[in-house]
């Protein structure tokens, strides 16, 4: 049924190993699981038929570390590996090393990793699909004429990024020529101090933007894709709150956003699971390709509530060498899905994480909702990992029934003692701007600007 | 959003009351959960805005004591009250008291409830909406004669009933004429022996049936069905296993069936949740209806699953004043859900109850898993109601799909110390025959005769 693949290695931890796991076990596959040696407790560890201990807590000694990998692939007779999210998916050479050794790797080839891993190169390609991409500079600018020309091409504001710059930092805007004449100078002193380089990049500002992304399968030879999600609650660029689909969104915007993004894959030939993800400039009305995922993602459960697709049964059954299981016609979108990033940090104190033992884990159940985790009663966070430590996923007929499935959901669920990421949802769900989906990516981080919005006393205290 | 009903009380206990909790607290509305006196620490009543304690744990002394539950609802100030199911759910003379007290009942009229409770009266709602029922005389045969020509004109086999009998005594079965002419005196006599009554009746006699039902919902003005379920494997009467839709009926006359469904409820002015019962006589690809449930039942969550509805709050929807909030093409069929019961009961030892407490409560989770229940890690199960710990209900797009999902689901559940029903259920879902869906109404009791086909030691010990 899973084509070539007869066991599973997980190389990955938390909630995503074992939704791996369940995965292969409904389709026949035995699954071993690789851990830390801090992992042997962990949710996966108890489901996985077999258990390798490939290294110490810190990942580059364990879960980054390719070489045990392999080797405990090996040594269990593995047939395929699944990297989940995170540490070695989006590694080109972790894939080829793995197809080099005769083995299946869950996910696409590693040239095409790497290619769309760049965004340079996936621009690129984005541009060759005839996808639309942010406008801007092909590359640096040569200076200030050559500036002014580009801003006056894609029209004001724009962005001014340093080319040496990354993460937010190196950036200006400037609304006219006046503030861009201004700007070129100052940013070219200031990138060649800070980042020993003053070239410098333009790029249309979008100055309210919502994160939309689309979820495509694809086969190697045809792509289809899964709708759209809307990811726009972030916090310092993490995804905390998501949504499919993206309810705001025009219909006829909608339909040519999962066109480009299946004309997109298949350009690129691609194989697996994937994710293009979008900007969608709210005044404009226009969306803007910016990178693709090529792998999983944390937010996949929305997406199958709507759909009613298993994407990790598809990825391994793509992976095992299976043609798409059904045609676009026949991937129909109903309802409305949430998911909720429940993490071991206290939203009272800037997100400080908080491991620590599970005493109490109420889960909250019913129609239409979902708890995916890796965590149980009794178990001890390990402090090493990202501090995800579930996700709370609800599904309803329309997008208010499912805010309000949302809200009930969060009253019955308790993971204490905590402090948790619970009690900013449970704001969050309640709030007049999220309730009405009047929200940009640059929404929460407004928001939580005024702590007090949040209660700092965790619900279930 | 739920019209008159602020504050709704639950005349329930186990997994049903917590099922309508969370219904109401999604529509804002505040609940009322009653309990026994040994019933304050059901999940339930931790989950209820309030608790009342309306009496000791048999039932007669508190969730049938019609006194205590309407005093409980004067003292909490609920202006609606839930009867689930079970217990009161289905005495029109309940119905009729809380509507006499100005209180709205989640249910049909007093009247409804009495006359399609009777299944000789809901037997004549039938025959005037033109939907089939099981042929057979129009009461008591007055003797061989008339015996002879009911048979002649329905065709053998028939059933000759006692009709003081019940629960399945004094059936008798005649293949021909012949058989009828010696086994009419024969029953007679016995009936008069053993229930002081000699009247028999004639009806087919369907040797492979399947248990298929209708779930509809009505307004008093118009009715929906939401498909139908299929409920063949059935011990002692009781249903064990549920599936949605019935995946072996040809499609037309899964439609006719289906529309004489509305067509009874809408006959005779039906307003809430209600489910007609038919057997589907598998020889002669006929349908016949048997009787009519005015309430929910426990299998209703596979009818969600494949539709999306949510069944509780429709009724509590309704029950407010609201009309239907959807019509019938607006409500579509995907994929295929199976429920299974899990009852503190060993398969092993004729199930013999098995209350205690509940050491260990492993929950499987993951796309299309959903557990109903109304216990937790460490509740002591009372041994004064019925066995039932929970359902668990897997949906895929496929029956064979969710086939797979509930092997790997029932494989990651562990309800310990038991024993439970989860050991029969994991032998069930690898059997060829009910894979295969070749079951009828005889099928469950046939295979139990050989007690050695269960494993007799618990997957989890």
């Amino acid at each position: 049924m899973a084509g070539k693949i007869t066991k599973l290695l997980i190389a990955n931890r938390g909630e995503i190993a074992v939704r791996i796991i369940r995965a292969a076990r409904d389709l026949g596959i035995r699954t071993v699981q690789v851990v830390s040696t801090v992992d042997h407790d962990m949710l996966a560890a108890r489901l996985a038929d077999e258990v390798i201990e490939i290294g110490p807590a810190p990942a580059p000694q364990s879960y980054l570390n390719m070489d045990r990998i392999l080797a405990a692939a090996v040594e269990s007779g593995a047939d395929a590996i699944h990297p989940g999210y995170g540490f070695l998916s989006e590694s080109g050479e972790f894939a080829r090393r793995v197809e080099d050794m005769g083995l299946i790797f869950c996910g696409p080839d590693g040239d095409t990793i790497e290619r769309m891993g760049d965004k340079v190169n996936a621009r690129r390609a984005a541009m060759a699909a005839n996808v639309p991409v942010v406008p801007g500079s092909e590359g640096r600018v040569a200076g200030l004429e050559a500036a002014i020309a580009v801003a006056e091409e894609i029209g004001y504001p724009v962005m001014v990024k340093a080319a040496a710059g990354g993460g937010g930092r190196g950036i200006r805007v400037a609304q006219n020529r006046e503030e861009l004449e201004k700007t070129i100078p100052a940013a070219m002193t200031e990138a060649r101090a800070g980042f020993g380089d003053d070239g410098l990049y333009i790029e249309a500002f979008i100055p309210r933007a919502r994160h939309i992304e689309v979820q495509i399968l694809a086969d190697g030879n045809s792509a289809v894709h899964l709708f759209e999600r809307e990811c726009s609650l972030q916090r310092r660029r993490q995804k905390v709150w998501e949504e499919a689909p993206a309810a705001m969104l025009p219909a006829d915007i909608r339909e040519e956003l999962c066109a480009s993004a299946v004309r997109l894959a298949e350009q690129v030939g691609y194989r697996g699971a994937g994710t293009l993800e979008y900007l969608y400039d709210i005044d404009r009305k226009a969306f803007y390709f910016i990178e693709m995922n090529t792998r999983i993602q944390v937010e996949h459960p929305v997406t199958e509530m709507i759909t009613g697709v298993d994407l990790l049964r598809e990825m391994i059954l793509i992976a095992g060498g299976s043609p798409l299981s059904f045609t676009q016609e026949q991937i129909q979108c109903r309802g409305h899905a949430i998911e909720v990033r429940l993490n071991a940090e206290d939203p009272a104190r800037n997100f400080f994480p908080a491991p620590g033992v599970v005493e109490t884990l109420k889960v909250p159940g019913g129609p239409g909702v979902r708890f995916d985790t890796g965590i149980y009663e009794g178990y001890g966070i390990p402090p090493y990992y990202d501090s995800l430590l579930g996700k709370l996923i609800v599904w309803d007929m329309t997008r208010e029934r499912a805010l309000d499935r949302l809200a009930g959901a969060l009253s019955e669920l308790a993971i204490d003692p905590g402090p948790t990421t619970v009690s900013l949802h449970s704001a969050l769900v309640r709030n007049p701007d999220v309730r009405a989906g009047d929200v940009s990516t640059n929404w929460l981080e407004d928001w939580l600007e005024d702590g007090s919005k949040i209660e700092l006393v965790p619900k279930s205290a």
